[in-house]
Formats: C-alpha cells, structure tokens, sequence
C-alpha cells in the first residue's frame, strides 16, 4: 500500500499509458471528468438533512470511498499531465491559505478570506 | 516538499483543527466544497475548442494549478475525515479498473467497461 | 416580461446566431457551461450552515439570480439545440416523478423512488 | 403541453406540496441538487471526442432529454422558492449580454466579456 503521491501517479500513468488512453485525457476532458465525478460524489448527500449525514455516509460508505478514489485518480493524473508536482502546489496553497486565513481571525467561522 | 498522503494530510488536519473548522467539515459539506471547486477548475476550459486548450492551459498555469490544489486539499480531508486511507482507496480502485479495463479489449477506445 | 419558454428560446438563439457563437455551442460545451454555472450557483452555499442559508441567499440575491439565469439560459438553448421541446420534456419528467413517487409513500422523506 | 413557465412552475410546487417536501428545499440544498443533476448530464460526455458527441447525443437522447427535465424542474422551483421569476431574470441577464457582448466584437471568437 502505497503513501507515496509520485508512486500513485506512476501506477496511474501506466494504467493509462497501456490503454492508450492519453489521446483522450487532455487537460480539458480531465477536467470533465472531476467535475463528473465530483457530482457523482456529491450525489449521495442530496437532500441529505444534517441529521441524516452521519447514517448515510456509513451505509455508503464503499461507494463513497470509490467515488473519492475516482476523483484521486484523476486529480493525481491532470497534475502529472500538466508537469505538476501535486504535493508541491498542494503545499504552496496550504501555505497560501495560512496567510489569508490567520487562525486569530478566522477561528469559529466560515467567513471568506476577503471578508475577514 | 511532500510527497506523502500522510504528511499533507497532517498538516491539512492541523489548518483545520486550528481555525475550529471541524464543524463545518461535515462530509456532505466537504462533498459540497469538492464539487464547487471541481466547477472553478473547469470554469477555465468552457467553450475552449480541442486546439484552444494547449494555449489556455498554458497561460492559467497557476489559476488551474491553484484550483487543482483546492480539490486536492479538500479530497486529502475528506478521506480522513472518514477515516479513509486514501492511497489504499485509491489502489483499490486502480486494480479494479485493470480488471474492469483489460488492457487488449480497452486498447484506444473510449468505451465504458459495461460497453467493451 | 414573457413567460413563454419558446420567446425566451428564439431570443436567446438570435443573441446566439448574432454572435455566431453555434460552432462552440454543441452539445458536450453545452452540458460542460451548464456544469460550470451551476458550480458558480453552489459556491454561494459553499460551507454555509442551514440557520445561515436564509441569510446568505438575502445578502446575494443579485448574484444568486444571475447565476439562475446563466443555468436557465445554457438550458433552454440545449434543449434548442437538441429539437427538444423543453416544457414538453418537463412535464413528461414530472408525470413519471408522480409516477415514481406517489404522495402516499413519499409524504415527508426524502427516500430515492427505489427506496420507498 | 404547457410552453408557461408559471404553469410548469405551479405543477412543481404542488409535486412538491403534496409530498411535503418542502422541508428539504432549502435555498442551499436547491443548489446542491441542481449541481448534482447538472454533473449527471455531464457524465454522458465524458471523454467523448468532438466527432463522438453527434453519435453520443443521439444514442441517449431519452436519458439526456431525462437530465435536461432534471435540471429545468429544479430551476424552475429554485426560482419559485426564492420568490424571483424566472422569465424576468433571465430576460434581464440576456440584455446584460448583449450589452457585454456587442455582436461586432463578439462576433465568431468565444472571448469572455472583460476579453473583448
């Protein structure tokens, strides 16, 4: 089992290699298809009352892991087709979010940066 | 610079835990986050034409490197929140997309696995 | 003010064919810009608790209506463009709703249809 | 067949009145369902190629046609909730097209408006 973000994206890129799959996964259709399967995610909590949230992510649990892992897959993929080191950018934005989001001002809300 | 699910996901649970935004971070608010995010990252691909893409790509490198960041952020904290180990999630599905999508009958098509 | 989905349709076609604008506007774009704007309609309720709702739709009325009609508009012009009577696709989806759901079983839960 | 959106608009609520369900339409979770349907009219142009998409929207006309119906519905009763209607709003953001976009410099690119 593997930590490893570099691995994943190999492992996913001979996935797709093999299948020749890369004539179709340019940047626009990647980002299709998170939008897609970020909405096949979200469809599990529609209409879901807060109540109601805890219940259902238990019964659904695999599906929702499956759903998760479909968006990883892809995610890790559109980084790697784009040159991107994904832990990179995810660090700068972490890093990006700690300075527009002081932990003073922004504890205990849900306000955005711009109007802290 | 990272590469470890582990560790980013660490340092996203300390963001978090420091602004008291656990409440919030419900998972169908985290579903909600995901999706709305996954739309800004394909905000930037509307109307683009197959050979526009290279160049749009090109100049909102870090506009869609920054959105890519945000889904990552959110899935990395979603899948722990749940008390899902994301790798392993996201390796459990790769090895069922092999065996959904043999390479020799996926080889250059687009077909879905029920389609082949 | 009109109130007919076929005035609203053939002025939206003539801003469309004025700009010509029908080479971007197939059907995958269509559905990709509806995606996109309805992602913009959900970041206005990104993380927002249900006793904020009320308040957060008061404060951005404006742009919550925009966002409205950028879906509204994509959508009756797909129906256009696919030679779909919109109303008519409508009513027929709301007769099989009554049929899926009838009001005995579905009074006040939210169960999916194949869950009553 | 009704061409009146405050006819199709009037059909809905009872649909919606008659199940109680009410209670789950929220401003918000109105936002999540529609983002939610609109990804699943999406999904049928996934990884489809520009020379794909005629074939695909032929083949799954009813399922599309069925996506569309989702989408409408829920606008439709979205703008009824929130008091604004529908023909009003989108009239009003056609106009503000059509100043964004003068037809002479809109003509045959798809530049956005702050582009031209």
């Amino acid at each position: 089992m593997s930590d490893s973000i570099a691995e994943l994206t190999t492992r996913i890129r001979s996935f797709v290699d093999a299948r020749e799959w890369q004539q179709f996964h340019n940047p626009k259709d990647m980002a299709v298809a998170i939008a897609a399967e970020a909405g096949e995610l979200l469809q599990h909590f529609v209409w879901q009352q807060p109540d109601q949230v805890e219940k259902r992510t238990d019964e659904r649990r695999d599906e929702i892991a499956s759903e998760i892992a479909d968006v990883g897959i892809l995610l890790f993929e559109m980084a790697d087709l784009l040159g991107m080191n994904l832990g990179e950018v995810m660090e700068r934005k972490i890093a990006r979010n700690e300075e527009r989001y002081p932990a003073d001002k922004a504890r205990g809300n849900n306000l955005k940066y711009n109007e802290l």
